[in-house]
């Protein structure tokens, strides 16, 4: 039989490991919901940063965000008259995104783009392919692929992309250190 | 008298109900600081969302996410002249919100109300209803009322609605597992 | 030698120590990216409320952020081409920021700068003073300075300012109890 101290000991362990179950891990969860250059970019300098220093990263892509995620060497056949517009109107991908601020039709853009490369700053294009190999979750909202007419086919190739929707968001957010909406 | 290992068995307990009483909670707080449609939508999925997993969901409108929240067909009478201006030029209520981008004088938004429709996503006042009858909290930035001359008559009848300062929200942050501005 | 009750008594608090020194403190982190007179507005508010409940404030100021902290009252000089003609675009400080909507070539910012006043609400240059006398602690990112082509001596005097990458942000969002992107 227990003492009644000891039954007071092993309580506390049960106290303690509850706790620890719903202690914030060592995650950051990004939502992606911009779909302009600059605010992109700092999503993917944060993630990319957090990687470096071993906090796992997970990101979920939603409306204009998502069309980062296209690859503008892919397209799909066969769409309907409204996903074909949006198609038509939204960015093909990360190389046709632009400033929120001074895009100055284009012009500031091209500003930004040199001025990173001359000061070494990472591409875009290097940031994911690098935030892909550092194992950088990427989570594409499918609700947002539905209304804006997205097929899975015409996305990039990311070794960690998974679709799904506003629930596993929470998930992840919930037990993460650091929550942002970009 | 009670022993040295009684002592500490005690103190143990203490110090896990101190870092109980601090512990997150189930919770998110949202700062709806937006006006456009498509980040207030983003904010109405992710707090129905939320409720549907059992997340309370505390909401704070601020700056321009308080025009959400004006019932078109309420008027107010004997404002002052700048808060009529404001009254004028700002949307009044969740049908009168345009997208942040390719609103193409009302076209874009026009567009993605009908896919939203024909995909069966709810429309934005459906998800207010629901918003109301999940418990999501509403919490209204007095100061942006003062400023923009809002008055609480003018606002949507909801039955969780409270007017309060920056004081309540961080409380409300504070104690939540998940924050955003949005 | 200690007995089995008294080690596992000694473990538990190991662990409670443990549990305790990854607890979230008292503190706010705040990224404020945008330049927009309305966002900067909500992120100082927040900021010296925060101050004014005694929670820890972090601010990291980034991309157009930055040009809040420009200090119109300096001027540098030798700068190359890019730098100027960014230094020409952008905002010189605090009283040049515009709203990012109803902004009417100025118009709407100026009625609402007369309505801060008219309403006793605290003017952003006196919200910076507060902010400084508070203890709020300004970070600035070393990249975002570099690619403006922004210097250390053109930026305002303010008692806690401090230049970093995001190594520094991840590392004080990462210890606080509320985090946003504003």
């Amino acid at each position: 039989m227990p003492t009644d101290l000891e039954k007071q000991v092993q309580n506390l362990q049960d106290q303690l490991n509850q706790l620890k179950s719903t202690q914030a891990k060592d995650q950051i969860s990004i939502i992606v919901f911009s779909g302009d250059l600059d605010k992109i970019l700092a999503s993917m300098i944060i993630a990319t940063g957090a990687r470096a220093m071993d906090i796992e990263v997970k990101m979920f892509f939603t409306f204009w965000g998502t069309t980062m995620l296209r690859d503008k060497n892919k397209t799909v056949k066969g769409k309907d008259f409204m996903s074909k517009m949006f198609g038509f109107m939204l960015p093909k991908g990360s190389s046709q995104l632009k400033l929120s601020k001074l895009n100055m039709s284009g012009m500031g853009t091209a500003m930004l783009k040199g001025l990173m490369k001359k000061k070494n700053v990472a591409s875009l294009e290097e940031m994911i392919k690098t935030a892909g190999e550092l194992g950088v979750h990427i989570n594409i909202c499918q609700m947002s692929m539905d209304l804006m007419g997205f097929k899975k086919e015409e996305m990039i190739d990311y070794p960690n992309l998974t679709y799904c929707g506003v629930g596993t968001y929470l998930s992840d957010a919930g037990e993460s250190r650091i929550q942002l909406f970009i």
